[in-house]
């Protein structure tokens, strides 16, 4: 079913009954003097509900997993949420209980100043792994953020700011859809940058099967005004995440942070989406439900493709498309495989429609791969007109410069059929360039430079 | 047991009664009038035993694997071997029926060539995939290296030019050892650069348990005047490679191509080691068969560790060290997710003793992790004296001073301790750099720029 989404503005205070705030509280502890947080970059945000809240959420499966995250696994799903306290500048990682009462801390200065029970608030962090957050600070910072919570965008973008690290941009967005004729919107921040390949689940656990968890710091914050239940709102993200964060990769490394967490207030007025109205296996059951994942999965995937795009040093943004495998975790495997490859992606900075290097990551991946069964391909992107470079492992007689301009675009699609199977999967991915190198290889002088 | 070795030249033609070639052939066909061969790489070379050798191999892991590749698992081990013909310049990979034939007719051009049966002989090639092999230049070429076969020194170092691709230098070894009073020589030449994260075995299958396989080309190709059984022979060869070219990393990228062949040719006159002396698990079970392991293992340790040294781009040899992890499987999980880390490499690059990002590596492995056991340390090349950084989780008193010295270093050791348990693994490694990507990226004016 077709769902019509409309964009609005206001990201995370577009949905009815938000507030939002962004302040610098020097979390990085840089040195400030009087007056001199002119031009600083916002490093605390708070975003607040009026009303109690259905939270869900979905977290790094890194068993090194960082303080704010042992928070909010404990407390997700819930009925009764009311706020999220984040910062950029440190990850809160690696620090050990002094970390989780930190942690903990934030929540409950944020509840005083709500007047709130300290449960209805989560928390995140990214930033340098390893150092004692300056509470300090982070007490002024939410006590200041506090005060000029707004419905404004402004207010919302100064969230999406505030929660930045390697980011060029911001990353913002807000749609609203109808539910049972009642509009209903959903908006969201995020950011990304390094460190990106995420594998969430929602305790912490990997599953049995499936993608490993990977790694980046990738936060993501998403309002609703939709009435759902806290167990349908968890369905409803475990499917959106699978289909989006879970799918990206900027360089194959997992974060202690990663982070998603929705709040939805029912302050739209439209009919509550109940549990059962979303199967765990067969999705949304009703045409609310419906709605309402549809206006999700959107949001998460607009979000997770802005994160590549804006990944450290990319230039190109390619859709690696993997058909005709022989399972699921085939399919997870060999499109995992080229997406990280080191010899692929730098292919892909070049502008190199390269299928050698492709077949033989294919070919180690963990996937069933017959070689002159495999094609490879390049499309526009979303284009079903594939100029195809290898067919059942042969070179075509595609020109080599028909494909050079497919693999100059900024974004293209990578088709790749194993012709084994019917399992299909897809990755989000980036290409590895020079400034990513020069990016990461950091500055020793500055230790600040190194997070997680 | 310690068994001594003396260093002598001459690399593969150190041992008694072997001899070798290289020369040019343009088997890149970039071109060549009259005269102009001046200055050209090599790119063809022979080596060849007077006397029939028993001899082994070690294969990429890939399941797209080259037509020469195929070629070797078919005929080894084997007691009858009597030469290798080795090309770089051209993978002969995903190139069918016909790559098929052209490895095949390599080898029986060779064999014609030196009057010896077409089995008898083996073939390795390095170089770009999927383009079929120029085989005018390649009969010329194996004419011509037939024609000036010799003992010396310089024939030897002539092979080891012509088997290299992204090769800053040549890689050659040779040893002295002693079997029950008689000398033994082993002598070997390599080559790597990139696609190097070798996961070989015997009959491209990968081990149910152990290290999946990676990726790199690396060819190495080793001759010993050992008399030893072709069994024998495999399992030393097994072992050595085992703990040498299959703990290296340097792309994480493993080839289609990867070959290790030895030949033993008895010519030393010293007493044949035969299959009952080495266990497939207790390993040498004489004192004979110990002093070869020794030796073998030596020279394929060395080599290996000169193929990470001039890995493309490479400006630092980092030993990962791991100890204290639950199982085999686990270390050498935890050992390669750091060594292939995108963010750690880069992080040597800079200079940068950073734990945040090993730990952050530690913790999405797959191997069992948990924070608060976790050490890691610096120290120099093989030094016990090791600087941690962190203890139990916890961030250590030494000065951030002391540790950038030794991450400052071109070659450092990288201790990380687990603690949960008793396994321990190592990987030899390299940082990942501008040069890396520059050199990858490829131009795609020059498509035999890009290989496997």
């Amino acid at each position: 079913m077709k769902h019509k989404l409309t964009k609005v503005n206001g990201s995370v205070a577009a949905p009815m009954g938000f507030k939002a705030a962004g302040v610098f509280c020097d979390i990085k502890r840089l040195g400030t003097g009087k007056g001199s947080n002119k031009g600083r970059k916002r490093d605390l945000a708070l975003i607040v509900s009026d009303s109690p809240a259905s939270v869900a959420g979905m977290f790094t499966t890194n068993q090194v997993c960082a303080a704010p995250v042992k928070v909010c696994v404990e407390r997700t799903p819930q009925a009764t949420g009311r706020a999220i306290v984040i910062n950029s500048g440190n990850a809160n990682a690696c620090t050990g209980k002094q970390g989780l009462k930190d942690a903990r801390e934030m929540t409950s200065v944020t509840a005083e100043l709500l007047g709130v029970d300290p449960s209805s608030v989560l928390v995140g962090s990214t930033g340098r792994i390893g150092v004692i957050m300056p509470m300090v600070n982070v007490r002024q910072g939410i006590h200041a953020a506090s005060r000029i919570l707004d419905r404004t965008s402004s207010s919302a973008d100064h969230a999406a700011e505030a929660i930045m690290t390697s980011d060029t941009r911001p990353k913002t967005i807000a749609v609203e859809t109808q539910i049972d004729g009642k509009p209903v919107r959903i908006g969201g921040i995020c950011k990304g940058a390094g460190m990106i390949q995420p594998g969430m689940s929602s305790d912490g656990r990997r599953p049995a099967a499936g993608p490993p968890g990977l790694h980046a710091t990738m936060l993501c914050f998403i309002t609703t005004d939709a009435s759902i239940a806290p167990a349908a709102l968890q369905r409803a993200l475990r499917e959106a995440v699978a289909q989006s964060f879970n799918r990206i990769t900027v360089d194959g490394d997992m974060s202690t942070n990663d982070t998603v967490l929705v709040m939805a207030n029912s302050l739209s007025g439209a009919r509550r989406i109940e549990t059962r109205e979303i199967d765990s296996r067969r999705g949304p059951l009703t045409k609310a439900a419906g709605a309402f994942h549809a206006a999700l999965n959107h949001v998460c995937l607009e979000l997770a493709q802005m994160i590549v795009r804006d990944g450290e040093g990319v230039t190109r943004f390619v859709t690696v498309r993997v058909e005709g495998a022989d399972s699921l975790a085939d399919a997870d495997a060999a499109s995992r495989a080229v997406a990280n490859s080191a010899l692929v992606k730098t292919s892909w900075h070049g502008g190199d429609p390269n299928w050698g290097r492709i077949i033989d990551a294919l070919g180690y991946s963990s996937a069933r791969v017959q070689e002159d069964r495999v094609d490879i391909g390049y499309s526009k992107p979303g284009s079903r007109k594939v100029s195809w470079s290898l067919k059942r492992g042969q070179p075509t007689k595609t020109s080599f410069r028909e494909l050079c301009v497919l693999a100059a675009l900024p974004e293209f699609d990578l088709h790749i059929r194993l012709n084994l199977g019917k399992a299909s999967a897809l990755m989000y991915a980036a290409d590895l360039t020079e400034e990513y190198v020069e990016f990461n290889k950091g500055d020793v002088a500055d230790p600040s430079s190194l997070g997680g």
